[in-house]
């Protein structure tokens, strides 16, 4: 099935809400609401929808409950996924106990840094180990997500580290572009960027 | 002057590069580098440039000095702004001494809590406060950005608090939609669902 980037993006928020409505023990949504909830329009949610061959909008509104299993199933995001971190720094180990990521199936197993002394001194419920066993550990928990927060001087080295460990996919926080095969899905998450956006809409 | 998000994403990307260039002391770069640097093509980047009216193309390539002082002008990006951040725990702590926003253009002036615990234990170089100051501060300080981290359930209180007391702009941090005047500047930074669209493209 060949679609487009931005239809995954909203179809990923819409599972988002859809997720956060499920737990609420909300039933119903109207193609209105949910639209306006995930920034798109009414049109486009629709035809978003229906685009993945997914349909059962009733005249109480699209079910929570069955719309998220059709989409999660159509974009495999019912599936749980392993993730794991490397890059412990503040913000590393922040990631690390986000617990959003746990609640949306993402389940972050490993954590790793190349300071021993740092690893010593974390404190977290979740494995640290030093970053000499990325390979090992990637292998051995099945984890298909790599999660980069590393200083940008670092940041490809362990990008081409992952990989070779296996890693389907990449997030990085790093504030720097890496290069990445065409076969492994990558977003990054550029802060810096964010704000830029913002300050060239002001005065 | 009208230019669409997705070309003020694109300039926006453009000028980083440019920023991290200049501090390289790199002075000449072909359209075609810093076209693959920002992850576009050599024609849109010379299209959303142009678009801007601004020129400047040598057979050496473009001047990265002069390019970057040009798409700065046009986008207000060569002004310092001042920033500050709401919640303070692992994600807000972080974001306080992340470098990448001062040597950028963004100042982190304040940080705000509404736990006294948590900032009588905070170690920053920031000026910390308790969150009844928002208001105060953001005033006396100039403050013309705000970035939220607290967690979902307060972020649109926040939002309203930051917007209230004058901020032009809001990136937030925390996982769920928030609802904010047109006049306000907004972006988000969405964790789950970077991690779910690179999911939705694995088996």
């Amino acid at each position: 099935m060949d679609i487009s980037n931005k239809t995954i993006e909203r179809i990923c928020r819409v599972f988002g809400v859809l997720n956060a409505l499920g737990k609420s023990n909300i039933e119903f949504i109207s193609s209105r609401d949910l639209a306006e909830t995930t920034g798109t329009t009414d049109y486009s949610l629709r035809k978003d929808i229906s685009s993945l061959g997914v349909t059962g909008y009733t005249r109480k509104g699209y079910n929570v409950g069955s719309l998220k299993e059709a989409l999660g199933n159509k974009l495999a995001l019912n599936k749980r996924r392993k993730a794991c971190i490397v890059g412990l720094g503040r913000l590393g180990t922040a990631l690390l106990d986000y617990e959003k990521f746990q609640e949306d199936g993402f389940e972050i197993v490993a954590g790793f840094d190349n300071s021993v002394n740092k690893l010593e001194r974390i404190k977290t419920h979740i494995e640290v180990f030093a970053d000499i066993y990325i390979r090992e550990i990637i292998d051995k928990k099945g984890i298909e997500l790599g999660i980069i927060a590393v200083p940008a001087e670092h940041a490809q080295d362990v990008a081409d580290d992952l990989i070779d460990a296996g890693v389907k996919g990449i997030l990085n926080f790093a504030p720097v572009k890496i290069i990445i095969p065409a076969n492994i899905m990558y977003q990054d998450m550029d802060f810096t960027n964010a704000l830029r956006m913002i300050a060239a809409r002001l005065d």
